[in-house]
């Protein structure tokens, strides 16, 4: 697949369908979460009790799933809402935040990973590294892993959990198993905003909702994350840059990413 | 009541009383309804323990329910602190967001309804016809319904539950089953930022809380929500919208509601 | 210990060591909590899930525990936390939110002084009466005391808890039951955005990460919010004084602090 020539494809599907993303997500970032959601032009919906999940995400195109701040009672939520999701061909998107911190995390996504299948996985080089089964130097949901090996541990995972697996980092990296791409976009001040990881994984979500190709979603989401943070105004300081950021989002079109983005075959 | 004459005195009250306003309300928008709250000249407090909230709601001069993210436990913290604000005859004002779109929300908001005297009720139309018990075609929380026939909904659920009804949409009808009003003024970009529903019902709640005076705090939640819509620059995206909402919310005043407000009564 | 002559000191270490600081806080600030940690050089983790926070915990140089609304299953995982983090000397700020309006709080608040031992508490006037079993015109969460006592109020809780005290009010006090200051900048603004509390103690952690000295922090943390309360842009609204006190925060650093900081000495 040429990417590029997908790109209005996807905008436009976007713009045409409006998409409803469900997302359970975790409670710090979960309004910029939805504020991103609206901002690309798809519509978010967040419930999380576990006796309504399953008739919820049949209304939506996509489903979100985001630990960041999961409990026992939120994994049994997720689990549903992604079995009912599978079931009605939903794609579904994992954001495994900070899942090497904790057993709790640890045993949180090995049950997610075994009940649900995955349209694309996304998180940084720590988490990526702990789904591979790696040693990890993790403290907390910051990585402070060396990244030169991401294309191939990318490479890995995606053939290991049969979906798109995509590691931000300095370049970020997305791969099918087939094809991968590096990006190379982006900017050091999305990493003095909160929230900047969970919202890569549901604007994924938004184009995945609008197009289901979950290799030119995982690639969209990113590279529109990372293309607003190189924009988006950081003379004034992080509360107008996160403003900025979304000003950024909310402009965001086909062309601009043609322009900007830039995109890599890498194998 | 001609509601003009009242305006001036429903923001004295504000300014005079600083209205405590206790929320039990979803995760998503929890800090965009306090900062209204804040904005508007009113105080906020959440709180959701169940063996707090009757003794919370206590100190409060009006309660406002919202379902959004509503789980089993909330929806009972949600009756019993209705129910002790009813007993002390204190206001309380429902948001029964996405009601139509589950079983849970439904039977959930059933109850409060059988248990809880409502001042007022905000929705969109698809939450009102679910309300009124006619057939949606809801989507999630957003409303996909041809509004034509809103004063009339709004006059008959005014009638049978008994309180003021007011559904927002393109126009707003606000209604207490003796007489209605439509309010015309927003602005589109409202709907793209998440929550403006939300901070509209906690903006009813302040009015409320500082009136008891349900039709006119409906009518004022509503317009200083829609006339901010208006004023608030949108110019750069919709970060800076966002912000700019608030900053017009901060400002507002009984003079500017009065000279730009289009509200008309209907019946 | 002459406080100027580490505030420098203190500024270096927050960008030497990114301090990881835990918190299990409140919905409704908790975004706030995890930027202002960004704002000021340190890295935010949330984790409340009661089996997981013990092990999260030794990955943070400090934990806050914020009770704004706490529950009963949050209320646990603070002490779960707090116990863990004392075992392994891991500094904690306790935020006692509204702790005279219920029941609920004053008997939370009392089981973690029980059975943690903490760093910093810091509070509004209210709260700290509360705690020192002083009678109180409590209303939710605001505090409307007289402060004139603040100082013999602080002198006599840092004894009897054996921790640092501070009082956030008009002129802010901190004390360790030794030494005293108050601090006198600010501005009325701050009270007019939710959170500024919840962050002023964020900002305590934050620096009690870096330094583990628990009174230059909760100087520094408390200078730090009122500072940036001073020189943000308060012309056009709430919206704009929210984002441009992160802008503020992002950008505050030792030399500005020296020069503008009211800090004195007082017994």
């Amino acid at each position: 697949m040429d990417i590029k020539t997908h790109i209005h494809e996807a905008f436009a599907a976007l713009e045409n369908t409006t998409p409803l993303i469900h997302h359970i997500t975790n409670y710090v970032t979960v309004n910029e979460c939805a504020n991103v959601v609206l901002a690309i032009g798809a519509s978010p919906i967040m419930a999380s009790e576990i006796s309504e999940v399953a008739q919820m995400v049949g209304f939506a195109q996509a489903l979100v799933l985001n630990i960041g701040t999961a409990n026992t009672q939120s994994i049994e939520a997720m689990l549903e809402a992604g079995r009912a999701a599978n079931a009605q061909g939903i794609p579904v998107v994992l954001d495994p935040v900070g899942v090497g911190a904790t057993t709790f995390r640890r045993q949180s996504v090995a049950r997610l990973l075994e009940q649900i299948r995955f349209s694309v996985i996304r998180g940084n080089m720590a988490e990526m590294k702990t789904l591979a089964g790696l040693e990890t130097k993790s403290s907390g949901v910051d990585s402070l892993e060396d990244e030169s090996d991401a294309l191939s541990i990318a490479q890995g995972l995606a053939k290991k959990l049969n979906c798109v697996i995509a590691i931000t980092g300095k370049e970020d990296v997305v791969c099918d198993g087939t094809h991968a791409y590096t990006l190379c976009n982006g900017d050091e001040a999305l990493r003095s905003v909160t929230g900047t990881g969970c919202m890569s994984s549901s604007l994924i979500g938004s184009f995945l909702g609008a197009t289901n190709n979950p290799l030119l979603s995982a690639i969209l989401g990113i590279s529109t994350m990372s293309l607003a943070g190189e924009l988006a105004d950081k003379s004034k300081g992080m509360g107008t840059f996160r403003i900025s950021l979304f000003d950024r989002i909310s402009k965001m079109n086909a062309s601009l990413v043609l322009e900007k983005a830039r995109i890599y075959l890498k194998g």
